[in-house]
């Protein structure tokens, strides 16, 4: 039995990764990590009996305690949460918590002695990619995508050198705004923006996606996971989101990987790495497809997109700044305290005002959320 | 220096394949075999300088030898060419004969100590699979693929567990009668057949493609190839040939190659595997391309698919006399002999009427020839 952690374990990928264990008896879970969500949590609990339950908040944490009768030992606490995490082993670790907050565990698991961490939070490698692929090499951690563009990546990667890479293609559903024209940018609201045609996933990451900050977030991954260039990093809108990402060698063959849009493939390979169990799911039929299509993106009507491009080059602290800011503004947007275009907007301000510092380590990359929370605070109503 | 030996060197897939080596200089030319084109054999021994030219027919050998004033040794006679096949080794052998004419050398090459046969012929595999696969596993040689479809369905195993294969999905152009209604059917002309959307191939291969008996060989190639079931092989009509052809995995995940129509692609990877070396082909750009689309084939059309697939399910003698039989229809048709409907016609009365054998060898398989061919010479008044 391989011992499995799951962090974040009641948002989207992590109840799907539960669902997919459910079916699968090579694994035990060891601890689950959640934010708030204590009721999920408990009967996470009792169907999978962890030995351990860590819960970020604290009145969350006190209902938990009411609740559970396991044996499952319950931590709550900052530091303590994160010390152990940082010490507990296990066979493979999933990542799964959303936004920044995704960090510091990241780091930890890289120093608990764990073999496989299955990484499906952006945001580590975004704000600090070069100190977790660093960390990763040193303690001899192999990390694995979840992310199913990265997933595409990996499987089209199997077998072939890497040396051999010409180009990594990025496919991008384009979001629900791919056909509305600049001018009606404004309008867009938060219900518009939720709406997305092809992937169900948790808010933040939907907004990113209509924004394709998300996009320009994978260029970052994409750099790190891969060891690529970001010049050889190429993003190619496919609304019907069936060829996940590609690969080109240098002969100029291309290799691809398709499905169904469901998170529980790229999911159940990471967890299962390097096989492709079986999880019941229907084959795709692209008979039954009548097309897919291919455009380059608008980057006028998707500025995070050069955002992204911008800060990844710069390098340094632009692209951990690029991810705070689009983390605050995101929420400030789902709060309907600034609009669609008040993203990018406010984003691009933080990264031109911040004080860029060209080797930041782990301090270096925390400071700069508060510095942007403060930032933004100050400088909001100049904003909208 | 890897010293390859081209077999068939003056057809569409020889001459590219010597187009690759002007620029690799990792190989040597060791010998040259051709049909009847001796202009174009000894123009290739002038640039390309082999230490031995094998040629089939008689008068060109005749005026091969007046041309000759090279070092290159020549080589006819059936039984002396195949002799030196037979026991010349070389590190990778390419067969590129087209028809059934590429069975026996490919039998030569397996013995003859050649560590790669990088195969070409779909008549070898197609005829004689059984025993084909058997060879080369006795004798330890690997056999690369090189049309375009087997090509594609190695890249993407690539890396992969034999195992975890569901399916392999065909890809297939369709021919140029993909839209043609079948009342249609019995107008078609050489000049229509001829005319491939996609591929520039050779004659007998093209025809192959139009009566989509092509596809039915590459699924018996297949099954060969990549030892599967023929169950287990989709035929998937995609006209625009911009994916290769895709292999799905238990998970559903699907892998597929893709690349502009060009064989070089192919023939280059096979020359140069496991490396997908650079030889100054343009990128795909796939936002260029409108769409790709996809469709099942129309088996009541293309009646070779359903011949081909009862075939291989029958095995013995059923795939060879297909092939038999195909080779013959196709040359009367191109001789105007027959029409386009008396192809699969010819085909399946042949198949019905031979005496089959559940465990053929060789020589009962090459048997089927002449008795193919004597049947179709006594019955061709009262098919047309």
């Amino acid at each position: 039995m391989k011992k499995i952690s799951i962090l974040g374990s009641t948002g989207s990928i992590g109840t799907q990764a539960l669902d997919l264990l459910k079916n699968n008896n090579q694994f035990e879970v060891d601890y689950l990590y959640v934010d708030s969500n204590h009721k999920l949590l408990y009967e996470q609990i009792v169907d999978f009996k962890p030995k351990f339950a860590c819960i970020n908040n604290y009145e969350s944490y006190k209902k938990l305690k009411e609740l559970n009768k396991s044996n499952t030992q319950l931590i709550y606490g900052d530091k303590e949460v994160l010390q152990f995490i940082t010490s507990r082993e296990v066979d493979l670790a999933l990542n799964a918590i959303v936004g920044i907050a995704g960090l510091k565990p990241t780091m930890g698991i890289l120093k608990s002695g764990t073999k496989l961490l299955a990484l499906a939070n952006k945001e580590s490698l975004v704000m600090a990619g070069e100190i977790v692929m660093s960390e990763s090499e040193t303690q001899n951690i192999k990390i694995l995508p979840v992310d199913s563009e990265h997933s595409a990546i990996w499987q089209c990667l199997a077998g072939e050198k890497h040396s051999e890479i010409k180009k990594i293609i990025l496919t991008a559903s384009g979001g629900p705004f791919r056909d509305l024209t600049k001018d009606k940018f404004k309008n867009i609201t938060i219900k518009d923006a939720l709406n997305h045609p092809n992937w169900d996933m948790g808010n933040k990451i939907t907004i990113d996606s209509a924004t394709m900050m998300n996009k320009g977030f994978e260029v970052i991954e994409t750099k790190w996971l891969f060891n690529i260039n970001s010049q050889d990093i190429e993003i190619l809108v496919h609304p019907q989101s069936i060829i996940h990402s590609l690969v080109e060698f240098k002969d100029t063959s291309i290799k691809a990987q398709l499905g169904i849009p469901d998170m529980k493939i790229p999911i159940n390979y990471a967890l299962n790495y390097p096989s492709h169990i079986n999880i019941g799911l229907d084959s795709l039929d692209l008979s039954k497809i009548s097309s897919l299509t291919f455009e380059k993106p608008d980057l006028l009507k998707f500025k995070c997109i050069q955002l992204a491009h911008e800060s990844i080059e710069s390098g340094g602290t632009y692209p951990s700044v690029l991810n705070i800011a689009n983390d605050i503004s995101v929420g400030l947007f789902l709060n309907k305290k600034i609009s669609f275009l008040d993203i990018p907007k406010l984003i691009e301000l933080c990264l031109e005002k911040h004080n860029y510092i060209s080797k930041p380590n782990l301090d270096e990359i925390i400071n700069q959320i508060e510095w942007t929370q403060n930032f933004i605070d100050s400088n909001l109503k100049d904003i909208s």
